[in-house]
C-alpha cells in the first residue's frame, strides 16, 4: 500500500530530534571561535544522539567561517530514519542547504566528530565547503566496528587540491567518548 | 523566516516530479530481463529528466535481483532541490529504503546511466545493494564537464571485495545521449 508521502516524494524528510533542535537554535547566535570549541560543541551533539538513542555515535556541523557562527547541524539517523544516506556530515550538509536556500556552501566549513567515510568524503567537495575539521580519526571508528570504507590513499590531498582545508584528528580523546558510549548501550553497529 | 518544515525536519524530502510518478508506476508489474532492458530504461529517465527540465543528465533504480522487478528510481535532482547529495544513485538508494522499510537494499541491484561519483561510489556498499550496472564511463560524463571525484583507483575491486558485482560501461553510446541533449538544452553543470 503506497502511504500518501510515497506518492508526491521522491526522497523523504528526515525528522529531527526535538533535542538537537533545541540546542541548534541554542547556539544559533552564540560565537564559537577556534577549531576546538566547534568540535567540543559537534561531540556534544554527538554523545546527545546517543543518549537519547536517536541514531548513531556521530555528530558534525556547518558554521560561517568569516562569523564564527552556527549555520546548521546534522547527525547520524541511518537507523532511525532507514536510510544509509543520512550520515552526520550528509544531513549537515543537506540541512545547511536547506535552510541558506543555496546548493554551494561556500564560505562555510564542516565539523564533524568523525573523519568522513568514503561516501562522505565524496560528498564534501559537492557541498562547496572551504574547509573540514574532524575528531576522530577512522583508526578509532574502525576499532569500535564501524566500517569507513574505501576513498583512495589521496583523499586529503585532493581535498586540498580542489581548495578544501583539512584539520584533524582533533581531540582525538574526546571525540571517543560518543563511540565508547554507543558500545555501552550495545547501539547497533552497521 | 523559519517555515514550519524547518521547524521539524533536519532534512528535507524531495519531491517526486509527476512524469517520473508516472514512469515508476507504469513498470512496477513489468519484468525488465537483462541488463540491457534495465540500461535502456533508466536511460529514458535520463533523457525525461532533461526534457521536463526536472534535474541533471542522470537517472538511477533499483531492481529485485531475483524477479527482475522495479523497486524504485532515482533522478538527479541536485538543482531543483537545492541539495548536492541529491544524485541519482543517492535518491533511487533513499526511496527504495523508505518503500521497502529497510536499510539494507540486499538482494537488489542498483542499475545507472553513469559510472557512480566519488559519492555515490562511497554510498554504495552502504546501500547493501549486491550489484552494479551502469551506463556511460566517467570519462563520458567529464566530456561535457561533470565532476566525478576522486574515488581511488581501486573502487571496482574495492566493491568486489565487499561482494558487489560491477558491470560496465553499457551501452555507451545509448547512455551518452541525455548528456548530449543536456548540453544542447543549456544545462547547467555543476
Amino acid at each position: 500500500m503506497k502511504t500518501p508521502e510515497n506518492d508526491v516524494m521522491l526522497t523523504p524528510g528526515i525528522p529531527m530530534p526535538p533535542w538537537l533542535r533545541e540546542m541548534e537554535s541554542a547556539f544559533a547566535d552564540r560565537l564559537l571561535s577556534g577549531d576546538e570549541a566547534k568540535m567540543r560543541f559537534v561531540i556534544e551533539i554527538a554523545l546527545e544522539n546517543v543518549r537519547h538513542e536517536t541514531g548513531g555515535p556521530f555528530a558534525a556541523a556547518i558554521f560561517d567561517l568569516a562569523s564564527d557562527r552556527l549555520t546548521a547541524v546534522g547527525v547520524n539517523s541511518v537507523v532511525p530514519a532507514c536510510q544509509s544516506w543520512a550520515h552526520a556530515e550528509m544531513t549537515a550538509f543537506s540541512r545547511a542547504q536547506h535552510k541558506l536556500k543555496r546548493v554551494s556552501l561556500k564560505g562555510c566549513m564542516l565539523v564533524t566528530s568523525c573523519e568522513p567515510c568514503a561516501m562522505c568524503s565524496g560528498a564534501t567537495p559537492w557541498s562547496g565547503v572551504e574547509k573540514v575539521l574532524y575528531g576522530a580519526s577512522r583508526a578509532m571508528a574502525e576499532k569500535v566496528g564501524f566500517d569507513e570504507g574505501y576513498k583512495g590513499e589521496l583523499w586529503r590531498e585532493e581535498f586540498e587540491r580542489r581548495g578544501i582545508r583539512v584539520t584533524g584528528p582533533l581531540l582525538e580523546e574526546e571525540s571517543f567518548a560518543p563511540f565508547e558510549l554507543y558500545v555501552q548501550k550495545n547501539g547497533r553497529i552497521y
